[in-house]
């Protein structure tokens, strides 16, 4: 079976974790909610429940282990592993995460961000396989990104790299939580098309069925569009546009060859693909933006669990 | 003396070649104009004297050589080792550059854009040195770029990264003749001083020594902000500005350590580079803004060279 490894995807909702071989396969998968109410303390341990239980699940024992991989919302400093200040993991403050897991276990780990070890699964066994210039787009309440590289994950100075929502769209925009102006994020996540889509309603008088719910969300816009909803599918087309200036301003950085999108807002397909391809092809560099592939991403839940598995696997041999 | 290399640093007004050893000591070096009014092929052959006597004057034989590294204007595509259609170069059109050199002395031969091999040089002996990510920006009529990311130059799939000049600014900005709207480099290049400088003298009559030339030039906008005219140093404050908008995108991407920038409107130091620092300052991320240093290069004419010294070894050794 060649080595084994554990892939760790730490969400605030659920734990999922998994031991898997070196090339890749799933040997065996637990998934637990992640009891955030509980405290840290006891939502730790239960990632460690996690662990323990798809070691045993796998049939292995942990000295057969040769690396663990944690996949956790940000901000987080991969390098130290430490999960700093998480937006979804609100009590987690300051947790040296990898030194918990490796007293634990008494197995090497690392530490990467969810959208990093969602772009390495993608890249490994995904939408990204084959490609070297890799960018995968986390499209959900923000916007975030992962980018491969010269075939590796970049991870910049500080593990703050792809930070692709925080992109000026426009710097004479609205304040963004992160210091900057107009960035890219306020435009294209599913909060901005929700916000965009109550004003023009608000404002313009516009005839849809969303201006007779109250708290309509973006899933609810997509079903409106999916329906035939004239202005909700022009609200797409107002979010993948958005998304796609961003993007020019990505792949004229990062010269990617192909770009996958994945999140809750990836899931209304064409209806944002489409917008997006066409801004690409608008404003991109000449030689490059035809070039360049939009597409959604492959391995559904597993890619975090895969690409933390990977991340440890690279960074472990690297050493 | 260990492996030796060439370097080529081609451009519109000079070719300069040289002989570097592996450690980057330049051996040799050769200097002439490029004489584009003479025509493609006789500049060719300038090139091919200006390696032929660097060679002569390193006292060495044309077999001692391991590699030929050249950087040239773009368009031009590093992997084919072919120029495309370099505004600098009108005349050389689809030009095999690295087939020609190499069937001309027999030693590989590598291509890539000045602006990369200015990085690469910087990043080996120069501003960037002991830094994995570091980006190098080339401040002229243009706005240009070269990155190094986890140790190695950025090239993406088609040799088109770090086109920073390119990051959008504002989304409803003029179109750039790359074809997106409100690059940075309409607004931080020294074609757009100029032009927004000229623009203010008419439209609001301010009190400035520029208001009595009649063609002023960026450099001279320069003198006047050193002679301390307020309306010029407010030019440069502005640029600098906008600079500092378009890099705070490349940072949020690439999380580059280091910027070195370099390119005629670098002269103007602080006067420039410290609107950059107050806008990155301001605009950055939390965690990496105070962490990012905005410095001049060091190599001044030579970064070019040993760059394109630098390509030689990295890419033919890796082969």
């Amino acid at each position: 079976m060649g080595r084994l490894y554990v892939g760790v995807d730490l969400g605030g909702t659920n734990i999922v974790s998994g031991v898997l071989d070196e090339d890749g396969n799933v040997v065996s998968r637990d998934k637990r909610p992640t009891m955030l109410q509980l405290g840290r303390d006891r939502s730790i341990l239960r990632l460690i429940d996690s662990i323990r239980e798809s070691i045993s699940k796998a049939g292995v024992k942990v000295e057969e282990l040769s690396g663990i991989g944690i996949g956790s919302p940000g901000t987080l400093d991969p390098f130290a592993g430490v999960i700093i200040a998480p937006e979804n993991l609100p009590d987690w403050r300051n947790v040296p995460i990898v030194e918990i897991i490796q007293k634990e276990f008494d197995v090497p780990t690392v530490l990467d961000n969810d959208a990093n070890v969602v772009a390495v699964g993608e890249q490994w066994k995904g939408a990204g396989k084959g490609f070297d210039s890799f960018l995968c787009v986390t499209l959900g309440t923000g916007v975030g990104g992962g980018a491969i590289c010269n075939g590796k994950l970049l991870t910049g100075f500080n593990g703050n790299a792809a930070e692709i929502g925080h992109l000026t769209v426009d710097y004479k925009g609205p304040r963004c939580n992160c210091g900057n102006y107009g960035c890219m994020e306020l435009y294209a996540s599913a909060t901005a098309i929700v916000r965009r889509a109550k004003e023009k309603i608000r404002s313009e008088n516009p005839d849809t069925v969303l201006s007779e719910f109250d708290g309509f969300t973006a899933e609810d816009i997509h079903k409106a569009a999916k329906g035939g909803d004239r202005f909700a599918v022009e609200m797409f087309e107002e979010t993948g546009f958005f998304l796609g200036v961003g993007l020019v301003s990505a792949i004229n950085v990062l010269n990617v060859e192909v770009i996958a999108i994945t999140g809750g807002m990836a899931k209304a397909g064409d209806l944002i693909f489409e917008p997006v391809r066409e801004t690409i092809l608008e404003r991109g560099l000449p030689g490059v933006k035809d070039k360049v592939k939009v597409i959604p991403v492959e391995l559904g839940e597993d890619a975090a669990l895969m690409g933390a598995a990977k991340i440890s696997i690279d960074r472990l041999s690297a050493k």
